[in-house]
């Protein structure tokens, strides 16, 4: 017992480390001084090798600084908070593509103008979450109304109209639905009901709805979490209904224990627990070399994605966060092995003690396969959630 | 010099014994005897793992088969032709959206319903390469009249006005160029041209466009291929312009070499073997484990794309056929060794002597990583086109 609180201990002081080590990668590498927001093509050192801003990237490292700003004291100075304000306004000048419309592009120039757009909802959820954490951060009101415009016209893409989007309607297109959709909404809806009851409030039919989506992606009699399913939660045909991705599972694991914390729902917590933690752990981890493949088939074909068993970093954070918060929620010993193990892999294996921040990309048998710090879908984001997270779970313990 | 024929006559048997192999896959595996056309995704051992119809692949079956059957002896039989007929007629009947209009789908389910579109003209282009074999494999001149009208539409959309492709106007998108666009169309040029004089007459002007345009992808002193360059021929910031693929290079190398025996232009041919050849060899082979990388960055930084270090099927049959020509219409020694070099590489690590056809994707150390023997992008088209130009070509020596 006291091992166990020696162990958990020295892991919150590692965790608490690595934190300040990745967040001064970010402060020294990634501020773009001239136009504000963020560089996130960063190579192993840190420098800039391509100057595009994805959206996605400058959404969630504004919505990270304010929420490392907010909730930690030591990052609590105004280098935090002005970089964050400084990619907030870059957004709201230049996210847009056609204001007062809402859909967002996906990735703008180093100065703000549209390249690429995205027929999702992805880059204006992030825009949503970057703007409910400023207003949180500075007071800022201005900053609350964007966010929640922005939250009903994406709740009415998803609920009552997607032809917003653009998406061409094909007869042989599958009305699928990909779990990230009802994920990124109940994460929303969790960012935006926080200590806000009227917002909560607002949002309590629309979490519900959320979670009781992304459980119709568990199939086949409970073996399998699937990526996609159809609206009615049908298994679809094909290698797009068998896909599986056992990070996103484990990472709609933790969205729907957070809801069940909301709801006080023990019974659905151990359903989580079991379907969302444990199934993709079973089935996900590389029983050879370790670490978490990407895509899976139900039916154990070979996926046709040139990356299914590369190692990739977000995984990793994700089944990090979910097995301590499944541990912390449930006293069960299993989820702490599962977090040891999972944790001990991802700071042997993706950490780079040269020049700070986390390796991405990894190949099978776990060598560095991309050195970038950085990318089109690697920011500043799963790398100091994770530890975030993971530093105030177990100060909790 | 005799041993020299030696090895030629060996080889020559291997690639002619290997082709007979690869075509007996797809014979046994990928006709859809109920609908017409052809499933591509089989997995090791040829079996179904999902039925959709991707178009490219459809075409390009359709063209192989053709072409098999009207220039080889031993694949004139009716089997092969019927089969071609089939996914022709499948083709007419599904690829387009909204016929008359020509814009065709990228992917189909297995009974022609439309699942996806690409804002590109590649499905057209297979289309294209399809009906025309079809006509000169059958004789039947709808196939050709279909084959004209859609390469008037492709070179429209390229030339004239790609508004029909429904791509956005964004404001910061480059106007880049990417080379397999005047390559395809260069390709097309030689297809519709070949023993037709009206026809090669009409394209000759197209011809020399694409020749020049591909010529503009060699930047920086001639020390480099980008993949992409802006339309006047300079090269685009960031990793978008610094992209080079030397298996496409390679490709565009042999594109070009026919189009100089076409022309008659010896200087041009010994820029292209510099240039389009050995340059990209010298970049692209990785000289710890063997194999053509998949992408580099012309200034070094790490490429962006998670499979870039990886060996594909296609750079390999496409150097292959690069250095046999390379050396048949040089004489050049050199040539030669570099088609042994990779045809030994390729043959050893992409062949599967158990169940036939070749893996497609291997690690950068050159272990299988993924099992599959057909999908989304890989059909019956490279390995077989490669095997049977070696065979011709290995015969004319």
């Amino acid at each position: 017992m006291e091992k166990e609180r020696e162990t958990l201990q020295a892991w919150k002081e590692r965790v608490g480390q690595e934190l300040d080590r990745v967040v001064a990668f970010w402060m020294e590498h990634s501020h773009d001084q001239e136009h504000g927001g963020f560089f996130t093509c960063l190579d192993r050192e840190g420098r800039v090798y391509d100057d595009l801003k994805y959206v996605w990237l400058q959404g969630r490292q504004v919505w990270m600084y304010c929420r490392l700003y907010r909730t930690f004291q030591r990052f609590h100075h105004s280098q935090l908070l002005n970089a964050a304000k400084a990619g907030g306004e870059f957004l709201l000048r230049y996210a847009r593509l056609a204001p007062p419309g809402k859909k967002c592009a996906f990735v703008l120039t180093r100065d703000g103008r549209p390249v690429k757009v995205q027929r999702t909802i992805f880059s204006e959820c992030f825009y949503t979450m970057a703007m409910n954490e400023l207003w949180r951060a500075t007071g800022e009101v201005r900053y609350q109304t964007e966010a929640v415009e922005m939250m009903d016209q994406i709740v009415h893409w998803v609920r009552e109209d997607a032809s917003g989007l653009g998406r061409p309607q094909l007869q042989g297109a599958p009305t699928a639905e990909p779990m990230a959709v009802p994920m990124m909404l109940l994460n929303l809806v969790e960012q935006l009901g926080e200590a806000d009851e009227e917002l909560a409030g607002k949002y309590t039919e629309l979490g519900d709805w959320c979670a009781r989506r992304i459980l119709q992606h568990v199939q086949r009699d409970g073996q399998a979490v699937l990526e996609n399913v159809s609206e009615d939660g049908k298994e679809l045909s094909g290698c797009l209904g068998r896909q599986q991705n056992p990070g996103h599972a484990l990472e709609a694991g933790w969205f729907l224990l957070r809801h069940c914390i909301r709801k006080g729902d023990p019974e659905l917590r151990a359903h989580v627990l079991d379907k969302f933690l444990l199934l993709p752990f079973r089935s996900g981890w590389d029983p050879d070399h370790g670490g978490l493949f990407y895509f899976q088939d139900a039916d154990d074909f070979c996926p046709t994605q040139l990356e299914w068993a590369m190692k990739l970093w977000w995984p990793h954070s994700e089944a990090m966060i979910a097995f301590l918060m499944g541990y912390s929620e449930s006293g069960d010993p299993v989820l702490l092995r599962l977090f040891y193990q999972v944790a001990e892999y991802t700071f042997r294996q993706f950490r780079d003690p040269e020049y700070g921040e986390w390796f991405g990309y990894l190949s099978r048998e776990g060598k560095v396969a991309l050195s970038i710090k950085g990318g089109p879908f690697k920011g500043c984001f799963h790398v100091p959630r994770c530890l975030a997270m993971c530093e105030e779970m177990l100060g909790a313990l």
